[in-house]
């Protein structure tokens, strides 16, 4: 895509110089690292140290005011995107370009196209000013392009190495979420064991929000995503609370994690969130969700209220337990028994046979499922048979079956309202919004920590900033060994070292907050309205971090 | 809903004053009127004037530097709030309430709730400083709600009169579309013949742009509206464009006139945007359509972009001729033999009873149409057993019947990409968000003349500021005869006065810039981003009007 026009936001928006932590203000020459003692991973240490022979157990790194004699060193540095969009990523890669060449002029940032396929194939662009300056501060990740491609096998490993060398890096650095950061702490680890000097940084992306620890304190992009969605959730709350005649079931994305729909709901103030880690936990039923919904909307219509806004996190199909079983029953099934299932032509008699070959539970959970969403699970199947779990229309199951229930409500003559509902998902609509000054620091400062590690001679690091309640000028940068952050976990039926994906914590702050308050909000009308994201104008609407974060680091 | 708790950009927001014209920054005495000659309605003048025999006619008010001795009575208004929420709504009151509170402390404007039934209920709350401190340069209509009450019957004319003589008013204040605004004039002329004083002015509002002429430039919200889904629009063709995976297909309110899909395509660039009044000109198939739409994606994946971007106007379908043609007459054949349907139990042998009731050409279109569309006509009816044409999926429909044809494509060997694709609708976004700068100004300034207009005794007149494609201060205050928009039209098989819709003029600016681009911007991405709406920061990014509104005016 060659860019003909700009919007005008865009110009402006190449001209705003992202803030960095105090340390990384002055000369590159008057910063230096400080080592901590050695680290251990957050469990299975054993196992780790054998899989990590080279790289585990290494000091966590803090960049202070100081000196170095490495910061100008000719560098060639390649970069990668990898996973979905999150906005900012075009700022970790300015972080990394200007540290490099502030450094030396001479040195070399080339971006792999398409994620890490780019690197495997050796599709690439070398990063020049003027392409540079096209995406400062900018949303998406189409400068490079990113990909989902794993580097696993032994030939990936194998190819990975090859072009590395044959383009002389000296390091790769990849950004992504968990796993992307996991296969980073790989690549390091091979790379060293192979008997060469290439290190490899990771970044943390992610608008879920899951990638993050007691020293990672969020991933890039969530703070834009949640800002962007919390917008429109906030518009439709006014509209909501202005017409007085729609229950609005706004879905978000998030398919592990339910940190997004938190940090709406405490910034939007929705009468109802669902949070998929508190349904797993107290191993709730779908007809037990639906009953506390529509048990709302009937506290809500007896005062005269017959609107209300519900916030869904994209996953939590999965974390109800029956659904999940029922889920697995059928991938099971279907598999096994597609030639029988293939005989059957109307859906009457696929959804009979099914039923009859469901454990009871599973079939009466089934039975009790609105006919279309039947339909998706027999119909809308992947390439290996597999029920396609982020195509299910959880907003619309909801608005099924609490109608039904209201249904059955007003017979008992319980309820007498109205109830009208209207759907909305929210996902690609913040992947690439232009980043929030808080992203667009953040990431630029990300990517120069990123920068400063790779001078320092690390490998298997993660550039980490902290203390990111404070203004940036307080930031702490530094890089955190990628092997303290993991742990073995069950993959494809054998253990794998993988870095612990960070749920919604039942007893942390955040869920707590919510907790204290939604009582009220179900009942009350109390929405926020947060508008647009602001990049100009006061402080405390431009750059503000989320809730969940002013929380967790209280 | 007691407001708790505000957003930053909320309490940002409360301290921002609207620009106005010069003509009315200066002291209320200081404004003179002035009158052009007699107006004549744009059609059926004779029939109009009956029908306005105290109305009809009026000449154009302007206001400028000068003097008069009328601002400083008191006055006793009552505003009401009509139709679908649009931002700046209560910038209207504020302006409103800002000009009677200015020219006469003890003047009183007080608000009818839920719309027009306000009125005729008398339900109403008086307008203090604090309460309407509360709403300034806030989105929605929730200050005192809104409704879709039309004041049509005797009756209710009489309840009107009864209520606002009872609370001894000297004018309401009418803010609604083209249909409320023509209640505005009836209700005037009423007054009038009823042998009272009591004024009628009309606000022009309306998110679809569709109410505008010679004399309104543009309905108040449409610009707000607009950038909120260019916002999203942008952001979502740069994911496409990051990604290289998903054609999106983006339903976008408006359910008459496609200014919204315009002005957004216009700001965005998309690939392709359905207009429906062309389609309606050409009198285009749906296959037509859908043809055209898939051999968009079969020469875009020809080079290589398996991804784009579709935009679609709500009201597509009845803009469809043979759609239109097949719901007329589902509409009439599901009532009329409501009894015989009724006896069909399965799916398969309710749509071949249609098949075989409808004419061939209908029985064909039916016949084409994917399986839950053919679902959604059957039983997706209103209560007066209509089709509910609004809840028709138009976004899956398209999806579903590409898909379809570049499966035969793929077969005649034309065609051998990857299509896959992704629905949104964005509508109820774009309601309620903060009004932009230039709907806030606007919004202000239209109620701040509204006030001007009663304060010279002025009935039936719609307020109205004009040369908008400058900055503020060079906007032109004054008032236009609502007569004078008006023609003769069917409604319910009589004819009836009514403000003539603005539609896409297929020869107008707007549109023409459109056919001049749209074959580039098909095959070779050329996206936009525009990003949030900003409301601080350099005046080019966020004081613009929209480009529709610029290229008409050039």
């Amino acid at each position: 895509m060659k860019t003909l026009q700009l919007s005008p936001l865009q110009k402006a928006r190449y001209e705003y110089q992202p803030k960095l932590p105090k340390a990384l203000q002055s000369d590159l020459a008057s910063i230096s690292v400080e080592f901590g003692a050695a680290t251990e991973a957050i469990a299975d240490q054993a196992r780790l140290k054998e899989l990590f022979a080279k790289t585990y157990g290494k000091p966590i790194a803090s960049f202070t005011s100081g000196s170095n004699d490495v910061s100008s060193k000719l560098l060639r540095v390649g970069v990668i995107l990898s996973g979905g969009q999150a906005p900012g990523g075009h700022n970790v890669i300015a972080g990394i370009y200007d540290g490099l060449k502030k450094g030396n002029p001479e040195s070399v940032l080339i971006g792999f196209k398409g994620g890490p396929s780019g690197l495997l194939e050796k599709d690439y662009v070398e990063i020049t000013d003027s392409f540079m300056d096209e995406y400062r501060n900018t949303g998406g990740f189409d400068m490079i392009g990113s990909g989902r491609t794993k580097i696993s096998t032994d030939q990936q490993f194998a190819d990975s190495l090859r072009v590395a060398k044959e383009l002389q890096l000296n390091a790769v650095v990849v950004i992504g979420g968990d796993d992307s950061n996991t296969n980073a702490a790989l690549l390091a680890e091979y790379f060293i064991q192979e008997g060469t000097n290439i290190q490899v940084i990771g970044v943390p992306k992610t608008i879920d929000g899951d990638l993050k620890n007691e020293y990672i304190e969020t991933s890039f992009g969530f703070d834009t995503a949640v800002k962007t969605y919390a917008e429109l959730i906030g518009n439709i709350g006014r509209d909501a609370n202005s017409a007085k005649k729609y229950w609005h079931f706004i879905k978000l994305m998030g398919r592990s994690a339910s940190h997004i729909a938190l940090e709406c709901a405490l910034q939007t103030r929705p009468n109802i969130c669902l949070i998929s880690e508190e349904i797993a936990e107290k191993k709730q039923t779908l007809e037990q969700i639906v009953n506390s919904i529509a048990d709302t909307v009937v506290t809500r219509s007896s005062n005269g209220e017959n609107f209300g806004l519900v916030l869904i996190p994209e996953g939590l199909i999965e974390f109800i337990p029956e659904m999940n079983e029922l889920i697995a029953q059928l991938n099971d099934l279907l598999a096994k028994e597609a030639a029988e299932y293939e005989k059957l032509s109307s859906f009457e008699d696929q959804t009979a046979w099914v039923i009859s070959k469901l454990s009871a539970a599973s079939g009466a959970v089934f039975k009790e499922l609105p006919a279309d969403i039947q339909k998706q699970l027999l119909m809308d199947r992947d390439p290996h048979g597999n029920v396609q779990v982020s195509r299910i229309e959880t907003e619309k199951l909801l608005i099924g079956m609490v109608e039904k229930r209201l249904v059955e409500l007003q017979k008992a003559g319980s309820y007498s309202g109205k109830f009208s509902a209207l759907n909305h998902f929210f996902g690609y609509e913040g992947r690439c919004a232009f980043p929030s000054n808080f992203d667009a620091d953040y990431c630029y400062s990300l990517g120069y920590t990123a920068f400063l590690l790779i001078a320092q001679g690390l490998t298997g690091y993660l550039s980490s900033v902290r203390n990111l309640d404070k203004p940036a000028a307080e930031w702490q940068a530094g890089g955190i060994p990628l092997t303290m952050m993991m742990n073995m976990e069950q993959r494809h039926g054998s253990a794998k070292p993988v870095i612990r994906k960070a749920l919604v914590e039942l007893d942390g702050k955040p869920f707590q907050e919510f907790v204290k308050h939604r009582q009220i909000w179900a009942t009350q009308t109390s929405y926020v309205f947060p508008g647009a994201i602001q990049y100009y104008g006061p402080a405390e609407v431009c750059d503000q971090p989320t809730i969940t974060l002013g929380l967790e680091r209280s």
